[in-house]
Parts: structure tokens; sequence; C-alpha cells
């Protein structure tokens, strides 16, 4: 087989075998086939797609490139929930603890990144003496005891597609969906998950800027995790403003704790009852939507949810008490209003521009080497829909520096205020099976 | 300027400006641009295509990325010819005589290469001493004097292309129309020609299969010449069967003189007077195209073409009295006749087979480093349209080894014969100015 062949096959708009999709993906990883031939492949993808059966070929032979975890000994159905990003998505600190405390098994594998704020780990690296740096022993052990543990990611997951997406960015081929849906659902898979339910992003703050976008990534990676025999779910949710109110590390700690009473921001406290919803559906502990989310609520209303996140916490090393005193946090020097220069109503917060803002501060990392303040980021006080008076906070700026002048600059821009009034956008736009 | 953005924007479906694509053309020649980037440029490109205006700004830029040759001090209008390529194609040993006979001035540049015979310097090396060993000066000198010399390619012609083209040919992006344009002109270009006569090949035996391929690469070449300032005219002519009868180093310089005589086969015969007449015209020796094949048809009666030929021989060291005795070049130990198996008329003959069996019997390189046999070849004495009677022979091998079954073999796959009369196929398609 020869790869020029491959790549011309695609190019020509037929399907590829699965030995073909084998053959490219074995063969990059371990360097026979060049960056050279692998990019004009991506390019011809780009144009010509993929059908659904090479995107399952394509996904599994990422998978097998590298590490499979192994979560057999782990009792239930291990269900993961992904989100394709966005600025203030505080929803995994919720999830995690939410589902566990209904028995649903939680084995995260995750990671930093770079972003307007940490990743996963390093949110909850606020929280004082908490660590991934765990065995895979311990990390099962956990597991079955708590419903919860979080480890740091495999350095050899899905290599081809490690390989691959750093290949793409520079040669512009990252927007095609069936190689976005088949990286994603190769390291989930890769990771162990039996179920997936994912949280597609749509709007300006988020990759897929239309609904229309939105839904096909959607369907797309439904489709690839249901043909890989790993059952999965999307819902479509908003991202044409910021997720909750806080954005930055501890202080999303902070909304999650308050999320996990039930008294979280309406929008992050209805979507994580979405998602869980479909993940306790998937684990099996419910008939019904309805009746796992009555679930979800009753363990937030009688404190299950909380202790599970105390237990979670404290098994990694963690000071637990910062759950009922979360002045224990990091917290920042300088805490800045940013008044509103007039009144009127939100029509439209960017979250991108909150997120820079966010990351300005120092709440998320622009290269690799970059050091996160887990303290400081942006709690915003009005979102999209809200009435503001002139003078009125907008949000509260967590610096470590008194000098915040670029940044409430970028507040400013991020907010649209208008006269007439506004209604507030639809959180769920759509739930794919 | 980032390639990643050049490349999207071509991706696109943008035109790109003349910087980005002298920026693209440098930083890849310089080695600045990786290969992964220029790849996944040029199937992008083999989608979105280029415009007229990005086709000259590539070919320019590609001139520019080496050596130019500077032809200025050679008196009169330099008319280069160059074929798409074909099997059996002795135009250039016509032409070049031909042409210089009417005081149109040949500076030919010209190369080795890979095929089913040589190029057009093995096939002059077939005559004893001949040489393209001279200096530049030496080769100005010699147009001056005799209208006609020929001297190797520099190593250093359209590094650019050179690089390019072999990584077209490992990431399927060869089959581009811009592509291959722009790499023909700018070699043209490159090496000094003020005016260009194309001769595309359709057919079997061409690299474009289709008339609607062959026509719109042959409009492609012709607006980039003229884009550039140099006068191009093409010719679309007939590949579906190999040209004229011989294929062979030796055999076509034989050929040649036949039809430096006017006594060569009809297509070859038609081809170069119809090739030769816009070549004159361009040179501006003729008011023409009756005019310029009036002339032309002169030189060979008079045999003013057959002593122009002779004295271009013998001022590169060749032996000049093989146009007369040609039983002085080289010649094969075996002829063999292949006879037909059945009466009949000849319906088809695979150029791309006959070129093939030539290979075999060592006219041409398989590899760069194949040695070629200037003696051996095929000689065809039937052609489309030709009725042929049971035993009568089809072509004549010319073989320095006796076992010649395979080749044989590829003659009789090549040879199609069937019952009802068939008509000759139009030689020229159509004239593109």
């Amino acid at each position: 087989m020869r790869m020029v062949d491959v790549i011309e096959k695609k190019r020509n708009g037929h399907e590829l075998t699965q030995q073909e999709i084998q053959f490219l993906i074995k063969g990059y990883t371990n360097g026979d086939i060049p960056d050279y031939q692998m990019s004009a492949f991506a390019m011809a993808v780009y144009f010509q797609g993929m059908t659904q059966a090479e995107r399952v070929y394509l996904t599994e032979a990422m998978v097998q490139s590298g590490d499979q975890i192994d979560l057999s000994q782990i009792d239930g159905v291990k269900v993961d929930k992904h989100s394709t990003g966005g600025v203030g998505d505080t929803t995994t600190l919720v999830l995690a603890p939410l589902v566990a405390a209904l028995g649903v098994p939680v084995a995260k594998m995750s990671g930093r990144g770079l972003g307007h704020t940490g990743g996963t780990i390093d949110k909850l690296e606020a929280v004082p003496g908490f660590h991934v740096e765990i065995t895979n022993e311990e990390f099962i052990k956990l597991v079955n005891t708590n419903k919860i543990a979080v480890i740091g990611q495999s350095a050899n997951l899905t290599p081809a597609d490690k390989k691959l997406y750093a290949l793409r960015d520079v040669t512009a081929t990252v927007d095609s969906i069936p190689l976005i849906a088949s990286s994603i659902m190769s390291k989930k898979i890769a990771a162990g998950a039996d179920a997936i339910v994912l949280d597609v992003k749509t709007g300006s703050g988020a990759f897929m800027k239309s609904l229309e976008e939105a839904e096909e990534l959607a369907k797309a990676m439904v489709d690839i995790g249901n043909g890989v025999g790993r059952k999965t779910k999307a819902i479509i949710s908003d991202m044409s403003q910021p997720l909750g109110f806080a954005i930055g590390n501890a202080l999303e700690v902070k909304e999650a704790i308050d999320t996990l009473q039930g008294k979280g921001p309406q929008d992050l406290h209805e979507l994580s009852l979405a998602l869980g919803s479909h993940m306790v559906m998937l684990a099996g502990k419910a008939q019904s939507l309805e009746e796992a989310r009555a679930m979800l609520e009753e363990v937030m209303q009688n404190g299950k949810a909380l202790d599970a996140f105390k237990t979670f916490l404290s098994s990694q090393g963690g000071d637990a008490s910062v759950v009922d005193e979360p002045s224990k946090l990091p917290t920042a020097r300088f805490l800045i209003e940013v008044p509103a220069k007039q009144a009127g109503y939100i029509s439209a917060i960017t979250a991108e521009e909150v997120g820079i803002a966010a990351m300005m501060l120092g709440a998320g990392r622009a290269t690799k080497e970059s050091q996160i303040d887990l303290a400081v980021g942006i709690v915003l006080h009005k979102k999209v829909g809200d009435a503001v008076q002139a003078g009125e906070a907008l949000v509260t700026i967590h610096s470590n520096t008194e000098n915040v002048a670029e940044v409430m600059e970028k507040v400013y821009g991020a907010y649209k205020i208008v006269n007439e009034k506004v209604t507030a956008p639809t959180l769920i736009y759509k739930e794919i099976q």
C-alpha cells in the first residue's frame, strides 16, 4: 500500500477501507508516513469529508495508536462527559460529585491545557493539598470506594491524535467535522469510558459559532461513539455568553460548591442537571430523564452531592473544609468592580473577550510555560437579559495587581447595553441521541 | 505573514496577492516553509484552483527562484517549443533545424529525464561525437552563427518548481491545471524564451487523456505565457497512438532526417509543419501561417533544413556524415518482425504500451541510474486506420538481445485489429492563441 494512492483515493471522493485507514494512522504514528503526506491527506478530507464508516475506522485507529486505559476493574458503567469548550464552564466540577453521589462511577482522566482558565486539574488544585499524582491502582480503588477520582492524563494517550492535531493546527486543516469528531472521541474512548455525554457549545464564545455546525459536530461524535459501541448522547448548549458567573480557578471551585447545594447560577445549575440526567440514565441508574433529574435534585438538596465532593477532595489530599469555608480557597488581593457606564439591558457579553480578560489577570495559560494564578478571575453580576443601572457593577475583577485598566477595557468591550428589553438566550438548543 | 493563513485563504477560495505568492515560493525554496505546509497548500489549490493573476504570480515567483538564462546577446526572437510528452515524439529533432534554416534562432536548453526513450540530448548523442558540454559563451556564439545549438539544462533552473514537483508527486497533487501550467511555463521562461509554442498532447498516450483537459491546460499555459509578456501559442495534437513510426533514440534521429527531407511519416511531417509555422510566425519571419508553412516546405525540399542539421551536429562535435549515411548511427543486433495474428484494420495502438515495450528493450530510463541503449527501439509499420494481412509485420523490434517474447507480448497488447474499416484519428484538434 502506498500513501500517495490513499491520498488520491480520498481526494477523488472514494471511501477508504479500514485497512487503508489503519495503514495511514499506524504509519503516521511510527514515522513511516511523513507530515507532508498527512497534511495533504487532511486537506483532502477537509474538502471530501469522511463517511460514517471511515470516521469509526479513524477513531479506532487513533485509539489503538497508544495506551488504552483499562477501567474494567471498576464496577458499573463508567460515564464520561466532554465539553467542546467555552468560557466559565464549571460543569465538570459540579457533575463529577453530583452523579457520583448517585453511585455513577466517575473515573476522570484530565489535563491542564491552555485557555482562559486552567483545566479541571488546575481548578481542583485551588483546594489546598489536592493532587492527582496517584497510581492507576489507587485511582481504580478510589473510584470503587468513593465513585469518584481524578487522575492526570497518560502521556501516551492517542499519540496519533496528538501528532495529527499539531499538524492540522499549522496547515489550516483544523475545521473539519470528521477530524474534530474523531479527535475528541478517540481521546474519550482511549480513556476507557463505557458511555459518553457530550456538551457541544455554540455561539460567539464557542469553536462552533453556528447552531448548524454545532449540530453537525454533535451528530458526528454521537455516531462515532455509538459506532464503536460506546453509548453516546449530546447536548447542544449556549456559549454566546460565559456560563455561570465565575471565570477563574478558585472562583469556579466556589461556584461549583454553590451549585452542588442547588444555589448555583441558573444556567450552570440547569446545564448540570441536563447533562447529569443523561449520565445517570446511561449508567443505568434511572429509567427516564425525569427520574434521573429528580434524583439529582434530591442529592443537591440532601447534601449528598456536597458530601461526595468532600470525600473526593480529601481522598486525594485536599482540604475538604474549603467546602464549608470557601474563604480558605486562594483569594485575590484586589476586588475591583466595573460599573456600567449607562443604564439599560445587557444584550450581549462576548464570552471570548471576558475569557481573555481573565487570562490577562493570570487565570489561564497563554503558553505551556505560563504560571497560573489560581486566585484571580472575573465574577459576572449581570448576564444577557438583565437590567442594569448606570454605575451598577457589571463584574467584579479579582486581581493580584492593582492596575487593571486593560482588563476593564476588555470587560467594557465585551458588554453591550441597549435601551430595549432583551430576552435571555436559550440555554439548551437540542439533545442528540 | 504566516503560511497557515495563506493556506486557509486559498482553502476558503479567496484570491492570493502577489506578495502572498512570493512569500510562499521564496519561503519554500529557502526552507522556511516546510513541506507539510506546502503539500496542504497544493491540495487546497487542487480543489480551489487559481485565478489567472495567481497563476502569473506563481510562475514569476518560480522563475525568480533560480537562474534566469540571459539570451539577450542572441539576435532575433528566441522561440522555444514544448511538448507535454508522448511516445515517439521526434518533433524537437525535426523542428530545431527546420526553423533554424529560416533564420529563427533556436537556443535550446534540454535535459535527459526519465521515460520511454531518452530526452532530446540522449537522442542527439546517438550521433557519434555529439555533445552538449559547451560553455554559455560558446552556446550563444553558436546560435548567433548557425541559428541553432543545444546545451544541457542548468542545475539551478526553477529550483522552487523542482522541489514543489517532487512534493506533488508523492502527495497526489500533480493533477492540478494551475500547478502543471505554471510548472511548465516557469521552466520555459527561466530558460530565456521570448516566445513559446506548446504542443499539448491528448489521448490514451498523453498525460491529458481527454480533449477537454488538454484544452484547459493549453489555455492555462497560453494565458500564463501572454500574462508574463512572452507570446505563446498552443496546438492540441493527438497522442492516442505513437507519433511517427520510430520509438528509440537512433531510430528517431533517422526518422528526423527523413522528415527534414520531406520524406517523414505523414503525422510527424504534418505536426512539424504546424508547430514550425507558429514558431516562424512568432519569430516574425512570416506574415501568415500559410506563408510560414510554404517557407518550411521549401527548406525541406531545397535541402537547407538538412544542411542546418548537419552544421548543428558538426558544430557540437557530431559526425554529420550520419545524415547522408544513417547506417553510421548505432544499430541493434537483432531486427525482429512482429506479424499480425489476423487480418483486418488497426483500430487502436495504445501508445503507453508501445512506449513501455521500447523501455523494456533499453531505449529509455526507468530510474535516473538506468543506462540507455541508443540503438534499440521499435519501428511501427502499421498505424490506426491501416489495413493489415495476417502475417504481415505490425512493427519491427530493434533489439540487442534475442529474447523479446515479453516485448512482443506488449506489442500485441497494444495493437487492436477489427474487421470494419477504421478512420485514422485527427492529428491536430485545435490551435489556441
